[in-house]
């Protein structure tokens, strides 16, 4: 049975590709999430995508996915530092997930090196931009999709 | 007259009965208000319920809550431990509440030792399962809804 | 066959009714008693009182409880947040036990706001006066002492 | 040509003027509008007003801002202290802005100290109540919308 | 009956327009004092000026400040962060004041962030330049020297 | 009307002049007490002392003096830095008293800095040996008990 | 002339033998003071038992070893990590002693990682179950006790 | 031969009985050392009085104390918690010397809690008013001036 | 040209396979090493491999790859949570690397969520396995050694 | 089948005996190595003995340790307090292992109170010279080795 | 052209030679100063001294050199560790310098671990008496006074 | 007799002069070892050099200067900041040492401003670049090796 794959995006990961691109590269996340879907396409797995600024909006479609989801992708951006909504969330539901950053998060502001997800992920990838969600995703049908 | 009561439920709590039943029990959000509908009604004051996953949404109902509610009963979740919004929506509304975890959170994970809350409520109560929003609702009626 | 219950209070809770009623209300330790006792007697269960102002003493009565006793409702008062013994105590007899405050610890001193018995206990009240032991009594002869 | 600004307000503040006057005023945030609408149109820039009570609708607001505003006056209120997510949209957007704060925040909560916005800022003014407001008003069409 | 204003300047802003433009701008103490007497005198307020880059000569003139003045203004430089003495002599002769800063301090070294007076001021400001002490003025007036 | 004063040591005082002179001098306890009976006799108060190694029994001396006691001079010993249980009873009696160390405990290990009776003191004397409790006793007569 | 020993247990090593084994081992306390009087006797040395729970009656019975006792084998138990009164009694009377601990406390939680006593100890032993205190008394009578 | 003694009051002291009476009590410090002159005329010992709101002054007249003071009674005010010079200048006069406050400084800010002189005191004394400096000389007369 | 890539492996990584395959997998650091050999082949770059349980040999090694290697792909083990010296020497040979753990440190031991080389890594993959090496070297052939 | 017993001690301690003999004592490793053997070769087990100043080495030995050895005695000298690559060895090899100490760590510099090695011990031992290993060996070959 | 250099020095270092040998040597600052400016004439730079106990007196100095000096020698004593205002002088005026102390810091007290200057200062030398300062000005003339 | 001095580099150090110039200077080590060979032969005394990257090596060779070496100047590059075991052996052989780094390490990261030599050093310089060296020798010549 051909299996589910969820890639969250959170708070202003709508804005990639339009600012900062020397932090977080020029790619939009349009352009992001079609690599992803042909990725998966080619993996066999379905793929959805959802991103929001809003905490609980993220926190409800984690919910959703409880019955659905085989596997979780997701970058929380700010809320990586400060919700424990969406851990509880991701804990609530039981989905693996891996945690990924575009940026190097250990180079930037000490508050971002705590993550209120990363104990409860599978793994945890951060600076590689884009990549990391492709990796992601090798990873999650190689090892959770078969 | 007959005095209002409003019981609030945070992030996730919607889960409850569905998920991780050895810490949170195996009833539903829906049966646990059911029963404190049911005290309420033999109490002799009037219950409302409300429930989200969003911290904006929770500071909207107890901004609401203002002209009409006499005692608050939250179990703010998650948002317990990181929302100063909440803190102050109750400080606004000037409103005596009772702060209710399910679980004992002092089992749990360091930060949730401390809440956002505890120091405005009149009592706080945890790791009783349902019965804590039952205790906290006689407690209201004989103190302060008399 | 009858259950019992331990009502256990520590150092200056003798005091109660004495002395500042605005933080801990105008009953004092016997009238508590006296009327957990009639609630007690309701709910069909044995229940004894004891109180010490010396942590030795509170040691000691815990321990004594090994065989006969099922379930504990302890307010330790200020050896709470310093007492490693009692903790200790509690753990070594393993008997459950509900940690009981007569005001809301929280709204009083930092030192206050750690509890060396929250982590092994059922249950924590706190803030709800006199209100509180009986509360965790329903509680504990709901769950524990059927 | 002329220029934009926008003044954001967060959580709880739209109950200004109707709790608590003694630390926030009697003005209502609309008595506040009002008389910041006349200030911008005195000092010939255009002038919009947002709050919400909800951290993604503010993030989205900011976002919303990228091409059409020069500045920003923002007083996130509680999510000053809890919200990296607006201190991104901020950065992100890359407009420059000055913090206000109602009340003199130093005389509060020690968690009121710290903001996750300070750094960002242009300035920030607090302890001055709506003067606050029209102080930044004056600072920014003065400095950066001539 | 006039009222009297006192500004007082801290350690190193007497070197203003002498170095680092780039952060403290290019006007002289001299400058802003002058374009400061013009807005008291607009606003019908005496205003007195004073320097010192010693914190015993900042002490003793807040306390001759005793009898004869309405309202201080303050940029205390580098004592902000290090003298008890200027915060016990403005809390001493229980005057109002503002505490200004040029500079955002919160840009700075972390050890800029901590104020000692900021919890006795009326307000703070940083990060205007020479406009903050213009605005601390213009507050002074309205709300405590009418 | 004469009033009465309680001097209490706490443990290990009645090591005093046993053991380690160069510390705590090379009078014992009673020698201490004998001198101040005199002086309690000379200026006119009754006195009583009591000295216990037990945290029990100095909370329940204090308690015991709620109705008769007008001042009381505690060295609390080691449990100076450990007893909330003191600190409680002093409180919950409400008698004024004055801290006496026989050392300057800020020579001594970093754990002896705090106190948990220092805040609930009228005042704290440290270092000055015997002499601390003399100098203790007509501050009291002098202020308090006249 | 013979020399004398004393073997001291603090609160809630009564208790050993009677719970949880994992942790303490089988043998009850009398089994080892029995076994320990052996090695004594073997040694040619004289050895006094004392347990107690209260904090104070260690205190009182260190002091009264005083003048009569060599070396001092001390497990405080939960008073290790609480009494500075144990600790100053063993300073007063300055004895040599070793702590012993019968569980391996790094095991276990944070705060019992500190102890008031280790830096006045001749030496510290924890996790060898009873053996713990035949190792200390054969290095006593070794080196203290020839 | 007659000693010398110098009392030393640092900044804000010359406020003494002209602001807040009801922390630092309402005499002037002039009226504190003209009863301290009568004192110290009556022990026998010359004493010498010295007050400024400057840490190098009174650095200065520590230094000038090195070869002709015999003791120096010395409440430094703010200083007290932020001056190593001070500290550093009673270090190497190498007068023994009393540290005196006039309020109990343990009930007012945290950043009060920690002297820089204590440790280097013979004797410190808090709360007592002026009666501290008074307790001081006789002290010193006593043990020190003999 | 042929590009070069180094893969370093630290402290007890030779243990792979051989213990606790629960944390760290079945496969040896030999089976890892070939199969990323397979993996660089194909990709056209070169790969040296490298493990030592030896900080200086660590050292040694990525300095002697400063004019050879174009990217160094790094597990330093137990080291990367003591070592400033390996710090130091991929910052003093100034080569790009990324910062690979087979588990999810952030599940294990706290002072192993902290890092010397991430803030000098291109990017940290933690808790994928043998996969982390593999999509590292992707990586660095994608966006390095092209 | 006879059992084998690694000893193991790290950096200085060749130095035992050469140097500071107040701290250490008089005895060279050899000496102490020499009694350890006899004693080994009484109770009927082999023992071998390293030491080594490099953590590296014996990161080496105790992995080399993993198919022969029954159980480890490990003196880690100054890599106690820094070497998580030995903590990460001797779990890696699970091999039960005493840590000894010479001198009392307690009593020396602060960071020489944490060990890395401690909660993966069976036993700690401090302060009995030499005579903690012997200690150690007769522990061990009474519950390990029999 | 010829180049000039400051020496400066702060509280008590008048009293080098005077007080305390066995830390700071025997030569007093005059002496250390004659020997200083023999050797700034043999190197063929102009140098100047200045020592004052008044941090607002060292900061004058410093501005002082604004025009006219190319490299200040300072050991800002206890200012070193208590004093922004002196850091900020330093900064303000932009003229490289190194921070000399007579003692070894690092042996003393924690706070004299932290210096406000170090972080702006060339260099920094401690322990090595009067010879810091030659060793400073060689280093002065040598790399910056050509 | 002619003296012996060892001058002793940690990790990294042998890439001095061929990478981070503008840190470090451009000089190798064998520059700067040849000028410091120069420099003691003219100062009469006999000079060793060593270098290595390996922690264990360092503290064997500091181990074997223990009878044949009178000064040791040591910068030990990242060792200074984790190495007690270095700490140790210098310790170990009472040899004293003068601890030099080339950069200022105050103006680097957080962790680079502690060290675990500098309170056994005799003195410590930094900031100054190959001259470092070349002091500390003068410095050891003219106090230890006359």
């Amino acid at each position: 049975m051909t299996q589910n794959l969820l890639v969250v995006n959170g708070p202003n990961l709508n804005l990639l590709g339009k600012r900062e691109p020397a932090i977080y590269g020029s790619q939009t996340l349009n352009d992001i999430n079609r690599d992803l879907a042909t990725v998966a396409s080619q993996l066999g797995v379905r793929c959805e995508f959802y991103q929001s600024n809003h905490e609980g909006d993220l926190v409800d479609r984690i919910q959703q996915a409880m019955d659905s989801t085989d596997f979780i992708i997701i970058n929380a951006g700010a809320y990586t530092h400060t919700s424990v909504a969406i851990r509880d969330a991701l804990a609530g539901v039981n989905i693996p997930f891996i945690e990924v950053h575009i940026s190097n998060v250990h180079q930037r502001e000490a508050f971002r090196h705590h993550s209120y997800l990363s104990d409860k992920a599978v793994a945890v990838i951060c600076g590689m931009g884009a990549f990391g969600y492709t990796a992601a995703m090798h990873y999650a049908v190689k090892h959770y999709l078969k």
